[in-house]
């Protein structure tokens, strides 16, 4: 078992604090992108945010909001940055000269920027909700399931519809705006949505699973039993698992029909 | 009354499409900054999104969350952007030469960058959560009554300790970080949140009120009865009003009670 981090470890270089949650694998998945592309290395330590090493105050003297991600630039004296958004925006503003990853037409910034910041107000947020009272919740609320999870349904149905006839979120390039998105869609059978109802959508999920990197990436601390790959497979070898999944499925769509929920998007 | 929008009605400059919420404001603020400081004019079209005008077909096209607040470039060739953050970036790259609410050191605009993230990721959808549990979903869940008042609670906190040594959130300057939290907070009384409670925030939030441009781009299309000058105000003048918001106030209480919440930051 690994020791509980008390502190930073590297002192030159990019560290990353993190764990394997949606919003995680944002910060590794471009750090092996990078990697990969530019041979740029990187350290990382996992917080496992359930014994909440993220409030310690070392931990949030580097990130105050006390939430993992959190990367740290040795060779910038230290600097420190907190979430995802900001993490893709500052990796690629300085690490990738080539914009493998990233734009240098001011439009396509803005459209880029756009995307991010519509997963990091919309998608995660709601999705995270969805979780929470889907799962994480001490008692099962009928309303705030409904809510979330058709919440949900309505942002992915914004990126289903944006994805009819692209490859990638913007300029027809994979690029950060993909990779702020990536782990949350990654998570949508977990979240009570079912990504076979978005075909445009699970088509760009599945080209960006194939790149080496997001796998590398996706492993970092270690790889999640709640990707959409893991959590199909265990579906289909545990029984007991498929019969419980299958009484959230059922709670989820009574609790839809209590309140008549009717999928819509926008 | 107006009439109802059915397309934009500009055809140069920056067009706003906009609503008096937390997020619409930080789109009129920035726009009513750029025109004290550079004379920059802009045009604007109330979207009563109680009307669902932003569902609308013309509107998705530009927005294609369905939300407000968006802009139009007409120099831009009509160019789109949506999402709060997006538009405050994207205003100062292309209309703020001098800097005067953005930064230059690739260090301050990640840290401007950081915040505007923690904003949209967390107080932004936090809080309009406490406000749709506390005030208007249809029955009143004490459960998330107290998860998203004490979530926003905990996201104000981290925003007041910042602030204890400086001004304002980035340099020591008025910046669009500001701007992109101002609207919130001026909302926290209505969210059941005590903004005594958090003194250094008090002090920014009267601070950045106090900005002409401010108070302009808050009456755009009409300032809102929810910030916490005008709430406070009507506390005092209307007694039914005030015995309504106590029962609520109570209520939320109570709902923390419950669940033994108990306040911590971060």
């Amino acid at each position: 078992m690994a020791e509980r981090p008390t502190g930073l470890k590297a002192t030159k270089g990019i560290e990353l604090l993190t764990w394997g949650t949606p919003n995680g694998v944002k910060a590794s998945i471009i750090l092996e992108e990078l990697k990969a592309a530019y041979g740029k290395d990187y350290t990382w330590q996992g917080i496992n945010i359930g014994e909440n090493i993220q409030k310690e105050p070392w931990f949030t003297k580097l990130g105050p909001n006390g939430r993992i991600p959190v990367i740290v630039d040795h060779d910038q004296g230290g600097f420190a940055v907190q979430e995802g958004l900001a993490i893709l925006t500052y990796l690629t503003r300085h690490y990738d000269p080539d914009h493998k990853f990233s734009f240098t037409d001011p439009l396509d910034i803005s459209r880029a920027e756009q995307w991010m910041a519509w997963q990091h107000g919309g998608l995660g947020p709601m999705q995270g909700q969805a979780n929470h009272f889907n799962r994480f919740a001490p008692e099962r609320i009928a309303y705030g399931m409904q809510r979330y999870t058709g919440e949900t349904e309505r942002l992915v149905g914004i990126l289903d519809n944006h994805l009819k006839d692209q490859e990638y979120l913007v300029g027809n390039k994979y690029s950060i705006a993909d990779i702020n998105s990536f782990g949350w869609v990654n998570a949508l059978r977990f979240s009570g949505v079912d990504i076979d109802d978005f075909p445009n959508l699970k088509a760009w999920w599945e080209r960006i699973l194939a790149r080496p990197a997001v796998a590398a990436g996706l492993s970092v601390p270690s790889r999640s039993p709640f990707g959409n790959d893991a959590y199909a497979q265990r579906l289909q070898d545990d029984k007991e698992f498929a019969e419980k999944e299958k009484t959230l499925r059922d709670q989820i769509q009574a609790a839809k029909e209590k309140y008549g929920y009717k999928y819509a998007s926008p």
